[in-house]
């Protein structure tokens, strides 16, 4: 998105961060090859929303940070050391959008980030992400929900999940995810709901509360993301996802990420161009986050 | 889609069978790869629908039979090889979903599931396959409803056809295939009377008749399947595919096709992706089927 | 389109040309090589436009002509070999569809259609074109709109531009182009007034004026369309641009372009064949147009 | 070639022909698409041969004569259609150079050249195309060169293949082929003897005899021609094609193919580049001959 | 290669494997996708080597084994299960071609194999495979050879590395091999001596001596095998590949591997087909050693 | 290369440097994405040539310093553009290698190295590059060797090319480039003369002359590099150039560069990994000079 590329995180609001992991995931790998292609084609992205009026260069400092560290041998200790990278950002008060990678980052990055107030969470995926063990790991792509709630990371009172759809491995997924709390809407009552409805829903389940964006790519259908490890057919378009991110301008958004985009699998290039322009997206609502705060000088609800 | 790859037929309820005959084509050949991409296309795709609720694989047993024998050489002796075997599978009462191949592949199967009474015939295709001779030849892809007419295979006025639409050799195409008694919907007819209306129609032509479902993969927008012969822009999405299939639940289906997939077309594989979720739809309405007349006791039903 | 490829104008009423010119552009190039991809996909297109019953081979003489001259080493000098071809050709009466190349070259083809009498204009883009210089260069892929109405080439007035959205590099783009007297429909307010009310609206604009038609390809969700340089995501179905522009049949289009398909960008090759489309559905308004034109005896109208 | 598109052979003395014929094959097809991929390839070659001096255009009258007739859906309807469309050519006193295809279609065009005296024949291939029935059918891309030495086509003795290797079916085919009196050098020998030496020992076989040269693509190693049907590591380089062709020239040639290109297989591109190139080295060879015999006054000879 | 897909170890000579980690690997990803595409590019080969006049299926029970177990969400783990499933073939008296995955894939195979007596190892590779620790972890894939002399799983003096060249982390790589007792024949080397002088002195390092024969696909000229997470210009040709282990037909070759096929770097397909025929030819010297013992009855030699 | 990314020339003793200019060129256009396309595959390099022993970073202070100045919309003003910025990194001192773009650009780099004394040249490529205008325009990509003659940039007598092949538009191109005095090695004579020899001829004919070379990727056969605008089967090997440049390492070198990588015409990328090995061996030897030159206090040699 031709933002400076810098490594040094003072006098920084927002930061653009790749987490080339792929360790969490077992089918259609690739993932770590997804923040450069997602910086190849930011490219063509300039700095005003036509949409929403936001320039969000103009309203915040955003920078590129390059990768965080990971160690592409050891699941394990990658988590570790994503966790410590974003908690170094925190401490220095920056928001940031990550770039998968698996969807497995969001553990880690949710970590970074724990406080005594569990986050609200929006949760846009194909898959509920509350499974259990993969391979007999308890750490997966598939787990993060799941653990996310049991750490009390997140709050499942104030997580909704958009977009949900596929074939299971069982029955009895969407049941037990909704017994933690969780909101699920399937893609079928997106449809019947209407997205206006899911957005107002959306909307009422977070509220004020800081809120942690979570953007899986198998959310579209997978003609706008055929690069991903888990396409699921009938999915939402590129348009819906624009119209829900750009409605929740005025919500409180601390962090955000972007998943599962496998350039390898995609040559066309659709997945990353795509995925650039959801990290336009929650660009500009962290953006006007930043500068709401700024106004209100009220750090203390930000604190991520 | 992980069933076992069995060739004896005892035991099966539903036999997954691909078709790898191209000889009734003549432009953007290929689909004879389209059922080994469809099966490794399949691998993502697990055991429960969580849009119906149905878990075909315990519902039925379910195999994958292989590919079914044909001569690359020789489209006449392909044609009798084709229904030969296809009739050997009915007279161990298996139903199928067959895969093609090209689309002229639907009549030796239709000619296997010969009886006193015409069948009802749900057909989604961009064109109505109801021409002539092609390079002289009466048996090719778009001649196959005509002919099954003509042998009075399937019956005209329980006949459906949706998502007609581009551009013809010839004005007529239509009145002819609706003078033929078949009821004709076109794309633009699709979008006016909206999904539903559709479905309604669809349920009250074939009612519980036995019916035969067959989907040309160039029914959907060239988005979602770029890998056919005749790619025709402005039709179906994968999500109106989803729920007319799933519509009919509770129809009496005795078999059903997919065809033109060719996957050298689509080197990103939406097409065989597509079409894998195709099958799954296909099988959880068949796996209905058993299993509700595995309850009336009344396999003859089945060899309709 | 199976046109015969002729290079003598006499007797044709509606040529198809190629314009391989991609100097007016700096990034994602490849246009150059739109009109050999446009013909190659063409070959699926028959006679006959099922949806409005027009056969546009019956009503007029249509031929493909090639490509237009131009050299590719010099910009200003290919802006001036095409202007004098187009100008060749409308001195022989005859209306065209060129195929681009990038979007600068509808500036030379408006020139040669230059008359006291400025044309109707219908915009079909994601960019309004309205831009200044391009590293310094006046004459550029994003400045066409802008001097086709200084040159009073076209009537702002009787322009609209349907589907502008995207990041710009500055706000102000669209409220500049308003103030030029130009109706700009973003896709947001495409998609709340509904497409019926926006073809009405364009239908109200253009009215009866002799009309010229320019179709960028990005104006289409990249879904449709990833082989253009300035892809979009969030925009028209292939369905939109396929309702709109029939109804635009009873129009006065005196001629029309399509831009911006770089095929190394897309090698599943939808933009070819999209855009191949999107020309038939042109020849078959300009067909309507010759013909009506014809049983009026009033050729002079052709020259505007 | 930028050779003129001419249908009618008066005044031609060379014909490119291209033969999109696969009807012989069972695996990886697609050379159906061969003749216009070496088309498009073609362009990049221009009129002089730097290595040996002869520029071809200047020698002899040069047409594309675009493709043979052939009926896609009937093998052996094809081949009597091809057979009939040389043995025009042929009656108006031209050589060609037929683009295949596969392999099978070198039967046709040698029956269309039938004389009282056997062609000498230089085949160049990895494989000796010596084999029986395909699925039950005599005439296949296998057993073209049996065929032509049992019709006495072609004479074996005045025969000699060139690049033999690969796995076979079963052991004894070398054996059998050089049974029939065929010079079979393998890849292994060509190696040992060198590639001046096999050249000479060519010149000594077919001597000044009429004589008809076939290229399968496949005789070169896979890195030169990955788009084939039967690619077989470890063969000739474009380099040792080259100097071979090139020393044929001052033999008498009275036509040649080459075939199995299949586009689809290779999306580099290198087959039809590297056959664009095999048919411009035939050309030239072709273009000697014809000069050689103008000046011989000798026609009767062209027609062997 | 079409050979029977058995899991029951009895009765079989050989067992073709595959083992798709690649948890060692750090770069250019993609080997976990090896196995299966080349056994699909392997379905071109048939059952005799016409060069060595060899024809494996006739004189060993040669069986497709599928895929060694392995956990990919953990290095360590999968590490034990390989050595586990290859002990477990050992224990049944079978010999074995494994093919990657990542080169990694060697240690866990030796592990299985490990003797009193070291193996004699023949390694076909750009890298010596002699470096430390990779991400501070000791087991990777540029460490196998260093562990497995450590080990004594392998003889050094035995050992010898045929195609080392490219840039290296740093200089002193090769003196650091050389001094552990490894014979480097770097390519300069290779051309130096010339391909005869190479195969006579591996033949002479190996003798009689039970030997492992290990075949990285980046030993070859990228041309042949791009698909490789280290591909180095200037080295062998697929042609010298097989004229050296074809030398070692009457050595007494244990078991061996293929590795580094990454088959989503190699569109074209060229690095699978090329592993495929490797195999083949390690087939052909395997099935050598197993009719030689069984003649010899000896069939403790095979458990080295 | 993992070289540090500067703008500042200060302390850099050999720069490296993109050209992504294109203008000079008419067919298979793609060359302005080289210099991407080279720095994305030139990570695979480390820093030690293991055939030399030269550690060029260790040498001399190595830097990317990005692309050079151009104006994608206008072909002269970029040629001055690039001159000048060539012309500044000459007065600090350095020495680079270029990264094309076509091979236009070696002309305003010549200018910018311009002396009272001509330059020796080492030309490696399939075409002579002295032809004339090109659609009416003096400066393009196949006129700069003639014009640097012209311009007195290069010596003729103290010029060598290597590689000359292939179907040129005319005769006499090769005598014409042979009266200005330019040795003209044909790949004929490459392979008749043997290697070794015409890199002795090479070195004999610039000596210690101040020399600059240029590599235009079409000098290799195709399958190293189809991504070039002008492929021509039948050329030098990776090995061929790795060995002739390394062969120079002890002349007096002043820059050089690469030119005509198009990475959309070669999916698999062996364009440009061949290209950045080539770069590599041209900066060690530039690292070299750079080395004895500092040990001869002799900085003005390097203003050659």
């Amino acid at each position: 998105m031709r933002a400076p590329r810098l490594d040094d995180p003072e006098g920084i609001d927002i930061a653009l961060v790749g987490v080339p992991f792929q360790l969490g995931s077992s089918v259609r790998l690739g993932s770590y090859e997804g923040p450069s292609a997602v910086r190849e084609a930011s490219r063509n992205i300039r700095g005003h929303n036509t949409a929403t009026e936001v320039s969000p260069f103009e309203l915040a400092n955003v920078a590129d940070m390059g990768d965080a560290p990971h160690n592409p041998l050891d699941r394990l200790a990658s988590l570790t050391l994503i966790e410590e990278y974003f908690a170094g950002l925190r401490s220095h008060g920056l928001r940031w959008i990550a770039c998968g990678g698996d969807h497995t980052i969001t553990l880690p990055i949710l970590r970074a980030l724990a406080n005594e107030t569990s986050l609200a969470f929006v949760h846009l995926d194909a898959h509920p992400d509350t499974w259990g063990r993969l391979y007999g790991e308890e750490i997966n792509t598939g787990s993060v929900v799941r653990l996310a709630v049991e750490e009390q990371l997140i709050d499942p009172h104030r997580t909704v999940q958009v977009g949900l759809r596929g074939t299971l491995f069982a029955a009895g997924d969407r049941a037990r995810t909704e017994e933690m709390g969780i909101r699920c809407i399937t893609y079928d009552q997106y449809e019947e709901l209407g997205r206006d409805a899911v957005i107002a829903e959306i909307r009422q389940i977070i509220g004020d509360h800081p809120t942690y964006v979570t953007f899986d790519m198998d959310v579209l259908d997978p003609v706008y993301a055929p690069g991903t490890a888990g396409p699921e057919p009938g999915g939402l378009s590129m348009r819906d996802a624009q119209v829900i991110l750009r409605a929740l301008s005025d919500s409180n958004i601390v962090s955000a990420d972007v998943s599962e985009i496998a350039p390898r699998l995609d040559p066309v290039g659709l997945t990353a161009l795509n995925a650039a322009q959801v990290m336009f997206e929650l660009l500009c609502i962290l953006a006007v986050s930043v500068e709401r705060e700024r106004g209100n000088r009220a750090p203390e609800t930000v604190e991520a």
